[in-house]
């Protein structure tokens, strides 16, 4: 079964709102069997919003469109679907009755806005959106099927998790997709392709390997489409155990690309606790660690020392070593990881100290070179890293390199 | 002149990858003069490839392709673009030269993936990366422009930045485009829409308003397109103030939607420090601030004080307020915050305590309850905020307000 997503909304095409829309949603209906063929996002007129929809129930069975749905002028999907497929504009009382709430709510009074909500098309099934005043819009046509959604992220997330799905599921009957991946940490990706040439070669004929490339990891990715989940589940994952034999220190997970919350399952279930201490990194592996649901269980804090004087003062950095070294040095940086672990009295402590750019660099320390330590029961263990000259790409790095750091030590 | 942004990877399909590619490349050829008629991903097949290249060059004038130009067997954008446009691969001795001193930099030896970089079309002007080992590839047809380039969004951008748009910008006489953003916080965007109706049909003809809601703010756009600049711009600016004068409070720039930068400036140019002391927004407030270059001029670090021992010991809060009134209460907050002022001698200092969820909630303090404030050398302001059940959007918005309230401090 094919699916197309469209993506309607000039901020889109002018490049102000990035589409995390087409992405989320892609991977929901991925998991469920459906194979993605376009995402296309498109301008906000009648004309574009009209061919594209053309185009895709052409093409594809299911069509999940986003935005437009909104309580201003400059939304116009719902008139156009609504001409589309022929129906009359009504107005939908338990839609009202839910817009009323949420409006009331948070204080306010319902307005002309508010109330033109309620207002939908006669010929479509309406969605209940659990997050937001504009419903989902479920039109079919011809065996096909199109839903409109409204454009901001959490309102389409709740349309599509508490009715989109069950109802697509009940519709049609689909194939099993496995998207096996493989997360790495240190190869670049030219030469892990040249390390695992032989093993790619010999993958059986069903299987489809893909490389990804992101700042400080390379994940591997290998799909197989069939009927039978646990045999092809079972065919991908010998090949991963011989994957796993070629490169066993550089493949830090199967399941989850997101370190934070690998780390964060690795220290509840050993009842550990963690603190950090970031210079370079600014924050962001404390909030790589607490974005994780649960992680106030783990997780103590942070000093976050951009100055060499907090350095000294919280994390009893010795200022002759910062004198001798330069804060970004491994006197420095083990200090700092120690220095965090005793005040805050947790097991695991980590912490960075480098120059993260675009400016502040040396001959003998560049743009890029970033010290990372990492305090554990046994001691601390450090060592120094030469990134790019990007400053974001630098901090993500770091922040990964970091995790993937204290992730190895258990 | 239309432009057309086509994304080639399965991984965005199956929403393994976010496309920030597609939205880059827009905000800066919209700012150059392209109207952007579409954005498509596509998958990694050559069918797929060839139907979209063909679709796009009939449509627009220019065509700016993305990925699958990789060393490994998965990318197949070159060889089909080079049949499309009826070429021969060769080995390009510039190429070959940049990539071996890549490589040789990292420490690696040239391998054949390496070495294969180096083949490209012989009718195509080869552009350089100077962030990567894949060049990209400039095709003209028909008087049309179809640039390829590798997926990796840090390589894209130099190649953009360092040949694209002088090329394009050579090639094209471009009209002036004018998106002014107008960035609120404070009123849900249904509100803000009433509040400004009567502005909103005054506005003369030329001009196309856009509401754009994300976490804790709703940006305006208004948009023109024409020959001459400044005439425009001054038609713009004329409304933009007379929008400020009916939500004077709400509107927080016409910039930059990055509150960082904005603080930054602020604190720079006024010469004062910052600090933080987080809670619930665990770090993401010290990262918004740090992320900015040359933030360590004025920003001193932070306390992550998630555990209350740590509120407690690193931040000077009163146990026994934290037992009376909890640790989400304005007591804590205000405590936080001139705790850090004086513990890292800032002028001012941020602090959050919430909870994020999707537990720890309670009858009297549900999810998404966060107490901020702001001390400042003239005192503590802080206020109690009721946002919603979603962890990520509460962490955003928790630090998106707290940013808000420094700046409204100046």
């Amino acid at each position: 079964m094919n699916l197309d997503i469209i993506s309607i909304g000039d901020e889109l095409l002018i490049g102000q709102t990035l589409n995390t829309n087409a992405h989320w949603i892609s991977k929901e209906m991925n998991a469920i069997g459906f194979a993605i063929r376009e995402h296309l996002s498109i301008a906000d007129t009648a004309e574009a919003i009209l061919g594209a929809v053309e185009n895709a129930l052409q093409n594809s069975d299911v069509v999940l469109v986003t935005g437009g749905l909104g309580p201003t002028k400059d939304d116009l999907t719902m008139p156009v679907l609504n001409s589309y497929f022929g129906g009359n504009l009504v107005r939908d009382e338990q839609v009202y009755k839910h817009i009323e709430e949420i409006i009331t709510s948070r204080g306010y009074v319902m307005n002309q806005h508010n109330q033109d909500q309620a207002i939908v098309p006669d010929n479509c099934k309406v969605v209940h959106n659990a997050n937001g005043t504009a419903p989902g819009l479920w039109f079919e046509k011809d065996g096909k099927v199109l839903v409109a959604m409204p454009g901001v992220p959490y309102e389409t997330k709740a349309i599509i998790t508490d009715t989109v799905i069950p109802w697509l599921k009940e519709k049609y009957e689909l194939p099993e997709i496995i998207n096996q991946m493989v997360y790495t940490q240190g190869i670049p990706e030219s030469m892990l392709a040249e390390i695992i040439a032989d093993w790619e070669d010999g993958l059986p004929s069903g299987i489809k390997l893909a490389y990804l490339p992101s700042p400080g990891r390379v994940k591997l990715r290998l799909s197989m489409v069939g009927k039978n989940r646990s045999t092809m589940q079972s065919i991908v994952d010998e090949q991963v155990e011989l994957l796993k034999q070629i490169i066993p220190d550089n493949v830090y997970s199967e399941e989850s690309e997101d370190l934070g919350e690998l780390i964060g399952a690795l220290l509840k279930s050993t009842g550990k606790t963690l603190a950090t201490a970031e210079s370079c990194t600014g924050g962001y592996v404390s909030h790589l660690v607490t974005r994780v649901a649960g992680s106030s269980d783990y997780y103590k804090g942070s000093v976050i020392a951009y100055a060499n004087e907090v350095k000294i003062a919280e994390l009893d950095v010795k200022s002759t070593d910062i004198e001798q070294y330069g804060a970004v040095s491994q006197q420095v940086v083990e200090q700092m990881a120690v220095g965090v672990q005793q005040k805050m009295k947790t097991d695991y402590a980590i912490s960075t100290s480098g120059i993260a750019g675009p400016t502040g660099g040396t001959d003998e320390k560049p743009v890029g070179t970033v010290w990372i330590a990492v305090a554990t029961p046994d001691g601390v263990i450090s060592k120094k890293y030469q990134f790019g000259k990007l400053r974001d790409v630098n901090i993500e790095r770091a922040a990964m390199t970091a995790l993937g750091m204290l992730r190895s030590c258990f």
